[in-house]
């Protein structure tokens, strides 16, 4: 399946008063890995819409092990994997991987949506089209 | 075991390009419930350093199932409620709730950390005060 | 001109590794201090839309100056005030108060903007209707 | 004076519901700006505890004017110049270039600053050593 690398600067303003990074900013951080994923498929967010008329793909479960802190001034790497497709639904798979070792595992499953048909402040999924499944199947 | 809610208002601010929630926010609301239900329970977290020498609860293991989205102008109440309370660790499971029914079910578990007795900048779990456990098992 | 008053929780998110707010969280409260003020006035953000076709009034100048650091668990109070209303922008003044005394002083102007006629998706100032510039010019 | 030039992608999890970037990001963005123009400079913020015995340069003043909007999936260029270096204080420019133009103008005013003799929970304003000084004069 589709695989993608982002390097992270861990930022003074990621992180709490311990000193290490406050775990929700780590959500945002796989946000966007999950976006760059998509990218360096071939499909920016910012075109989804034109495209496929895709809004987005929002969350509906999500998960993280944390292994080992990082703090302000660390440089992190993010694996991001497509990990299983469904017809209007994908998994995806975060690992943070530090100089130690894996710092975080993350799991999250997303469903590709647009607008409601019946109602376009809603959202509401749709197949995944069969050009974009084709291409997060390839290693 | 000891429950406690907090009503949050969603601002503009905590939604995305979709109109929703962005889902890192939910977990800094959870984070705050968390803090609010030791609140509740007699303890500050700015008091922890002083009571117990505990610098904070990291997360070591989070998930959230999101059901319904929220927007801007919503409020929402988060039901806290303690899960289980290990030697060093304990759980936490968050219910938000509208008034269409339930919104969001998550889970956290956290360690009860203090300074590391080698090197003061690291953390290490400490076993959980009899008093803490005592007052967090009540109903 | 119209003024409102908003309790804040410092949270633990909210701080950084020195321990007091992390300076960009104050511009969100802030934010969400602006749109209450407007919420007392009688117009929920959610519901600009509808009655005057508005998405929102976005900043054009914002200016903080902080005088007191807050840490997690204070509880502050920003107390907003309507500072000028010109045809499509208005000015806003907060001032973060703690028991000690004044702790930010903070200016913003913003614009009254809808949907451009030409692109939907760009905005557009458009005049501040006259009810709600009568209201907002209330003591 | 010493300059720094910062490239941002802007993420999904920057924006609003009007699609553009919130703006309390922004100031997010500058922090970091600032950290990495020190950095540049030879000074990692993780390693002025030990150096210099300073935790941070908190924030004083802060003002921005917002010229152009950006949204998700842009790449904008911070570009950060030391503007003036007091005693104990200093002033850093950030200006937010897009392909059309200066974005946004930002101006920032910050402390010097360790722990306080007397309290070491609190910050205290301390001279900004000489080689610092010299460095961050340099063009």
């Amino acid at each position: 399946m589709f695989t993608h690398r982002l390097e992270v600067r861990i930022e003074w303003g990621d992180c709490d008063a311990a000193g290490i990074v406050f775990y929700p900013r780590y959500f945002a951080m796989f946000d966007a890995a999950t976006h760059r994923l998509f990218e360096a498929a071939g499909w920016k967010k910012a075109n989804l819409r034109h495209e496929f008329n895709i809004i987005g793909f929002p969350m509906v479960d999500t998960r993280a092990n944390f292994l080992l802190p990082s703090s302000y001034g660390d440089d992190i790497v993010i694996e991001t994997r497509v990990a299983a497709l469904r017809r209007s639904s994908f998994d995806i798979e975060h690992r943070v991987l530090r100089p130690e070792g894996l710092a975080i595992e993350a799991f999250e499953t997303r469903v590709w949506s647009g607008p409601h048909p019946d109602d376009p402040s809603r959202l509401k999924g749709y197949e995944i089209p069969a050009t974009v499944r084709r291409r997060l199947s390839e290693a």
